[in-house]
């Protein structure tokens, strides 16, 4: 008998039939003596709907007044839930954010989580009580109503899992767990049973977006074993746990992540002198553009090339802020190539194996891709490519890191 | 200066363009230097929308979570108000019914206003804030969320009044006031400056539907000065008043209300005991039919025929179970019809004119109106009458009474 916080996301409260599926799953749960609590997202599409009405009334609506608009899309879907396992002859109780009470700062649209009161939870999971919770949603301490922002629902999972201690933090989704990279790449993916918080993180934010960042980011710090499962499919999904340092083997890549969204801008011919770098990447951030990759060549004659990357959307506006600065800085010349993309390894593994980055480049280069940028951390290593040659270098990389189902025995 | 509060019922806020309407109205009385409480309904048609979602859910939803769900709807309604109103370069703030808080009882789906917090309100109102409030909802004393029954935003609108002390409770409606008669019937019916909230009541009750009776009532017993407006046309309206002992004048009869969705039932030669009366309606209540008016003949040969008019939706059902207690009582026959109408006379002048019942019986007589059942109260003369004479019977009425615009000038 455990105790599972289960966070629905809007896929799979989508319609009437989801809602009710996943009740029957629920009902599945608690038929095996779990105490379980759930947490839902608005039904998909709500909440672009609810957005949508609220630009009509003002260019840019009220925060406040927007999270009192958005709180509605959560709250339907609790109402809805709570009839369903009702139906499915269990105790229910439905909690808004406000009622729990989830407390939040005032940030509108964007609050974090400052506390929970798990008290009426706690009670109600004692008297046998499904209880089932308004993701995505708090209060302030004057009960103002707030939101976490869009994907909040899991960070809301993951916060009443801490909270409450729960044995596991169990995230549906549309995919049934993580994978070694996208499946409609490489046809031999392999759903990885267990990655680490780290791994997760740096496969999440390279556009593995299975689950929130800040989610987690959470379980990490509060040590809540989080899983990431289909609502759709049986089966154990992935377990995102703490790295084991006891663990003798780890595999030294967990997985291959992938960005198309990316764009790449050089300006030429820059003098070479202290301070020029935030001369260039100042006015970029002034504008709102974030910067990813950035690289500097060795200097030659006093002068050098700087380059960035930034997301694709953002090619036009950045390229146009960059060539104002080469007119300052009486640079050579501005290029810029939006039809690049982003590859990384990722894997904890890599700590203690030394000698992946060059396996990394020979897989590459024995496909003749030529890598322009390069980008490490500890647990990744990233680089830039013409995007043409996306799919065949994660397929060439998946495989010489014996990744795939046919790979190898390795794992 | 004064202090309004204003509800907009479902029509007035049941699109983005009359959301804005209304926003624009405010603004003109906050121009004015009034301070304004706004309470709303839900959208038109969404509340409907909720109720059809929860029957496919559970078929019997709970009410608990019926009420999280309805009261999604008002929470809609004040975030678009609200940014509606800033967008006038008012400032403004909404609240749910638990924010305020409405405290009410715990009876989901027809819970009762107990008290109502108003300081936040006058806070925001002393700092020259718009107030937006959820109409229909509440909160318990566990801070469960509850609603108020179907039209239950007019009870909000009084009861913050009431609360609030303030000099108008201002009820913003698709018509533009309480008529003498339907104008769809007479074409002469007049717009009453005034009418007492008890002539209110039984018009409204006799199916003039402009205001909810729990709202009259509640108005009433807090003498909180009440008018029925139009959202969509400038002008006075109706005020609903206090009786007025020292006014000199009182119009005898304030207007002519009437009801279609009328049927009778007879049941025949039932014996003249004590106690019939109970074993002939016992079972119609049993069953949850609401019985109207009653009429028993005088008997002879110690046997009576008992006549009573219901619904005309409950007709087939009242029917089944009468000849059922036909059977039990031996009685010789019973006998429906579903083709009657009832009009009725209502003014609180006619507790100081005597022959106004006659007045009426005249005035039907000479236009050959049969009159079926009668029926009186203090300030209402009911008869029911075959359909088919309905409109004759209210033109004739409307006239006798000098209730047009062009009968006299007698008003």
């Amino acid at each position: 008998m455990a105790l599972y916080v289960q966070k629905y996301g809007g896929t799979s409260v989508g319609s009437v039939e989801r809602i009710q599926a996943v009740a029957k799953k629920v009902k599945g749960f608690k038929d095996q003596g779990h105490d379980i609590v759930v947490t839902v997202s608005a039904m998909s599409g709500e909440t672009n709907r609810l957005i949508a009405l609220a630009k009509e009334m003002q260019v840019v609506p009220s925060p406040r007044e927007m999270d009192v608009l958005l709180a509605t899309g959560e709250q339907v879907t609790i109402a809805l839930m709570s009839m369903a396992l009702e139906h499915q002859g269990l105790k229910v109780r439905s909690y808004t954010g406000s009622q729990v009470r989830i407390l939040t700062d005032n940030s509108h649209g964007k609050a974090r989580i400052e506390d929970i009161d798990v008290q009426k939870i706690r009670d109600d999971l004692d008297a046998g009580i499904v209880v089932v919770v308004a993701g995505f949603q708090g209060a302030d301490q004057h009960d103002n109503i707030t939101t976490l922002g869009r994907g909040g629902s899991d960070t809301t999972g993951v916060a009443l899992a801490a909270a409450l201690k729960a044995d596991e933090c169990q995230i549906y989704t549309d995919v049934d767990g993580v994978y070694t990279t996208d499946p409609r790449v490489v046809e031999g993916a392999q759903r990885l049973s267990e990655i680490t918080f780290e791994e997760m993180l740096e496969m999440a934010s390279l556009g593995s977006k299975i689950l929130q960042i800040r989610a987690v980011e959470f379980a990490g710090k509060y040590k809540v074993p989080l899983r990431v499962l289909s609502s759709f499919k049986e089966g154990p999904g992935t377990l995102i746990t703490i790295e084991d340092d006891d663990k003798v083997e780890k595999p030294v890549i967990s997985g291959i992540a992938f960005n198309r969204d990316e764009a790449k801008l050089t300006i030429m011919g820059v003098p070479d002198i202290p301070g020029v770098a935030s001369k260039i990447l100042g006015p970029i951030s002034q504008a709102n553009i974030e910067v990813d990759m950035i690289l500097q060549n060795v200097a030659e004659d006093q002068s050098t090339d700087f380059t960035f990357t930034v997301h694709r959307n953002d090619f036009d506006q950045a390229k146009a802020v960059l060539q104002r600065t080469a007119k300052q800085l009486q640079a050579r010349e501005v290029k810029g190539d939006n039809k690049i993309a982003k590859v990384s390894i990722v894997g904890v593994g890599m700590r203690s194996h030394a000698g992946v980055a060059t396996k990394m480049f020979d897989a590459l280069a024995s496909e003749n891709i030529n890598i322009q940028m390069i980008s490490t951390s500890e647990i990744k290593v990233s680089v830039v490519l013409a995007e043409k040659y996306l799919e065949l270098a994660v397929r060439s990389l998946h495989s010489a890191f014996e990744l795939g189902r046919n790979d190898t025995i390795s794992e």
